[in-house]
């Protein structure tokens, strides 16, 4: 992985309290388990009212924790007093995600000013060996305004 | 809209059965407002457990939805005894999602006898306005067997 | 279509020798044939050197030119002195395409400050009917600086 | 990176033959630099007729030889008398292509009995180092017939 520069030395607090205020992370279980500079990592437990029609984890959740991790992967990067939205994302899905938890990775491909590229996959793990789920690549941006601002009133179309 | 030749006649009963088969999408309040050949709709009340770090509706939720009337809206054209997963879907996001509740809509582009790509978009409603909050492009794969079958134990990959 | 805000009264004027400017443009035979408020549309008849391995038109060519539909139509609703670049495309192949010639629409669906989402599709005529052969979803950056202007020694991820 | 299992010990010829049959690869000067199981890399010298508006290589080219290197990575992994077609790829334009020649490497990221997904890169290389200009993710379906086959008068999407 290559080496980024931080802006924010406490990008580690900054994403732990970004993460605690989203109630949809909370509701479904998720788990911060490691921030570095341009790298985080989710953890979700399997639960039985996260699933789809076959009995697999749904495909939303893992969809949202490895967004959700490619977008505070991007935030590590930031200036501080920035905030970070999902531009786009694209979603492989290559195994069904059975098992006890998923994990999930974001890391920067990219950093830029105001657009960042992430790259993100889900892996189950059992008997100590990763099962590849799905991969994501993801476009994120950049909201200058920090954690406590409330609101804004404008989409990130209009925002950057 | 084009139209598309139906192989199911049951096809909106055998949709609801699977629908309530996902515990996620009763986890999060998400409910089937419209079914037709080729289309399908879902409403989703915004809740204060769905959210993301600005208060809105985590895109999460939103992708799910979406996704999930994609994938139905595949299934209504398959033959019976079909299930249908998803391959791979990308996302872009254009306003916050505000408001009392969204409605995302998923239809068939261009059916297949394995392979079937679904275009869908999630919309709020305000006085009778909509406001576009996400567009969707995906790529469902057709799993013979049924809902009744028991989960698959080979991947969407190994499958088709 | 919604309806546009136009910023700029001679976008058709400057689309056009933007797209002048593009030699892979003139190397492939492209020529825009219809150019309005957020929608533009560029036709390709087939050669024998822009084949793929089947002997269908290349997907790249497939891309290029609807990829360009796109990113013109993103940049009539742009203010003077801007031109556009692509931050990601997502496309999907539908149908070979086969015939004497294609035609590839750019529509913007979400226009931004910045950012401008649009939506494409390419399809082939025969006998009066339009045949689908992609679809495609694309983010576009605003550049400010006009068309005139040396290239930026920035990428897209650092200039927007 | 994984190893995966052979099954056509052709493939490299096999790859070759189909690259050579493919015009539009002849067209804009691309040349097969590398093929092993599961790995295909294209190299292409800059051109003046392959540019876009600000004067560097046209996105398009970029997409091109990515997805082709990636459509190859997946047939090397194929059985014989396979042939590929990409269902679809999403790509991230993340820097300008600057420089003197481009080069393209496509992988299998997860190899299935008739969908294949990928992972591509597109990178200039200056001085030693190289600069990442774009990162692509493709679906792949293997059709089934071999090299030599009449071109299919079905689409991809019936085909699979």
């Amino acid at each position: 992985m290559p080496s980024f520069k931080v802006q924010n030395p406490h990008f580690e607090a900054d994403v732990r309290k970004s993460f605690s205020g989203q109630s949809f992370m909370t509701t479904i279980g998720a788990e911060l388990s490691c921030i570095s500079a341009g790298a985080v990592e989710i953890s979700l437990p399997f639960r039985d009212d996260l699933l789809q029609h076959h009995g697999y984890l749904h495909g939303a959740v893992v969809a949202a924790v490895v967004d959700t991790a490619c977008g505070y992967s991007a935030l590590t990067l930031m200036p501080p007093e920035s905030t970070v939205l999902t531009v786009e994302y694209k979603i492989n899905f290559m195994s069904p995600a059975r098992g006890s938890a998923i994990v999930a990775r974001g890391q920067v491909v990219k950093p830029g000013r105001n657009l960042t590229v992430c790259s993100g996959e889900a892996v189950t793990i059992a008997g100590g060996t990763e099962k590849a789920v799905a991969v994501l690549t993801a476009t994120m941006v950049r909201v200058s305004g920090g954690p406590r601002r409330p609101p804004p009133i404008q989409s990130p179309m209009e925002n950057p």
